[in-house]
């Protein structure tokens, strides 16, 4: 199965486009067991998620244990759940394959983040494999987003700001129908746009709640012709919603509340549809 | 110390420009046990380099045997050669400080690469500890780095190569002293125009040997006005200069040989100089 099709499947079984990330804050984890915490977030979360998204970052900086909690966290994560390795790799062709090689198999995640910079043959070990997914990084939610990604840029494919012309770029790279780009919920006008040029792709949407993202311009900007093709990332607004015991209840909280806003949202674009 | 008085100290003492770049290929190492081969690697060439340069890569590929093969080969490293990351990550703010604090804390490195993409605030977290080096990914010596890092951008900089705006902005952002930039070796105009707009600053220069770029025009292009402030990274040619049992002498031989070649031409280069 693709990542596209176990991505649709869970969608459909959970009715949900939110994906969580799964980035263990140690100063904001109660009780501070990591694997707990994560482990109970899981479980009374894996019924409104379409996938799921550990941040490598945050396991490589608590070393061999982050490596042992990452693999426990893998584990936890129910079998049809789509498994998103947020990496932002990026580097040459044979050393973009070692990461690729450690992603999709050491780890056995279904789909990347993958950063552009590099070009083509950085990002083709990671498409080569056609069961898995690339998330190509082209409008990040962060303010420095606008130092390179906003220059506008005189590329093959016209006069546009970069992270357009890396859009562009995607669209040709993607010749296995699995490449999809980062789009920040800070920029709805911008989602919009990218969504004019790639009506088809899936959208990873980061941005939603910590990083204060307008949950239903982004939406509304983002949705495909079907009212779907995002996964609507939140993180630390679900993980750390409440810093006591009742943490992973809180957590459910939030997380239906987004999901059932995206629904809503998804409702509401559905039914001002030409059928 | 910081990285650079690092550098400069070890450069100094063994003479050289050379860094290393310690990229295990399971399919290349003589006898198959990475650990007994890098190990003799560096014991054979650590009085001919300036540094040596892990690619993560290539341990991350390896799982767990890969975590702990990282962590023998930085113990075998000479307390006084820097130890440079070659990681490439980007991520917003406190995703980015996790992976500072991975590759910084956790694994102890001197230095790290980083790609721009993200902009400033992506980078902050790498260039807030004067003690570090943070080279900034900019002009990369594969075939696709023509897609994005060439095109031309209306920068505040102004109208150049989005490469070039992203030498302008690692400048603006160098405000401790510990921001180098990473310019390949095949393209040797890119990298003499660079040091015009960055006379100061380290410069990162993989692509000698198996990615064929010309030594002595890189290293002329690169050197700055004292003739010093490049690591000129050498992998494959290196550590597989032979795949029998003398894997380790030809290693060295190797070594020796590009770090003579790179010292003749900075005689060349300090006789021509007005004195």
């Amino acid at each position: 199965m693709s990542f596209r099709e176990k991505f649709a499947e869970a969608s459909q079984r959970n009715g949900s486009l939110l994906c969580i990330g799964l980035d263990p804050d140690a100063e904001r984890i109660a009780g501070g067991d990591a694997a707990a915490f994560l482990t109970a977030i899981i479980e009374t979360t894996s019924d409104l998620v379409c996938a799921y998204k550990p941040n490598l970052a945050f396991y490589e900086q608590r070393g061999e244990a982050g490596y042992k909690l990452l693999r426990t966290v893998l584990n936890a994560i129910p079998e049809h759940i789509p498994l998103l390795a947020d990496a932002k790799r990026g580097d040459v062709g044979h050393t973009a394959q070692a990461y690729a090689n450690a992603i999709y198999d050491e780890w056995g995640f279904d789909a990347v983040t993958v950063n552009p910079y590099l070009g083509g043959d950085s990002v083709e070990p990671f498409v080569a494999r056609p069961d898995k997914g690339v998330f190509i990084v082209c409008r990040t939610s962060n303010p420095g987003a606008r130092d390179l990604q906003d220059l506008t840029v005189d590329a093959p494919s016209g006069r546009a700001p970069l992270y357009e012309a890396v859009a562009r770029l995607a669209k040709a790279w993607n010749t296995r129908d699995n490449v999809g780009l980062v789009a920040g919920a800070t920029y709805p006008a911008e989602l919009a746009h990218l969504r004019e040029i790639c009506p088809e792709m899936l959208f990873l949407v980061p941005g939603v709640g910590a990083q204060a993202g307008d949950l239903t311009s982004a939406v509304r900007a983002g949705l495909d012709a079907d009212a779907g093709g995002i996964l609507v990332n939140a993180s630390r607004s679900v993980l750390y919603a409440s810093q006591g015991t009742d943490f992973a209840e809180a957590a459910r909280a939030e997380a239906l509340a987004i999901r059932d806003a995206i629904e809503r949202e998804r409702g509401a674009v559905r039914a001002q549809s030409p059928t």
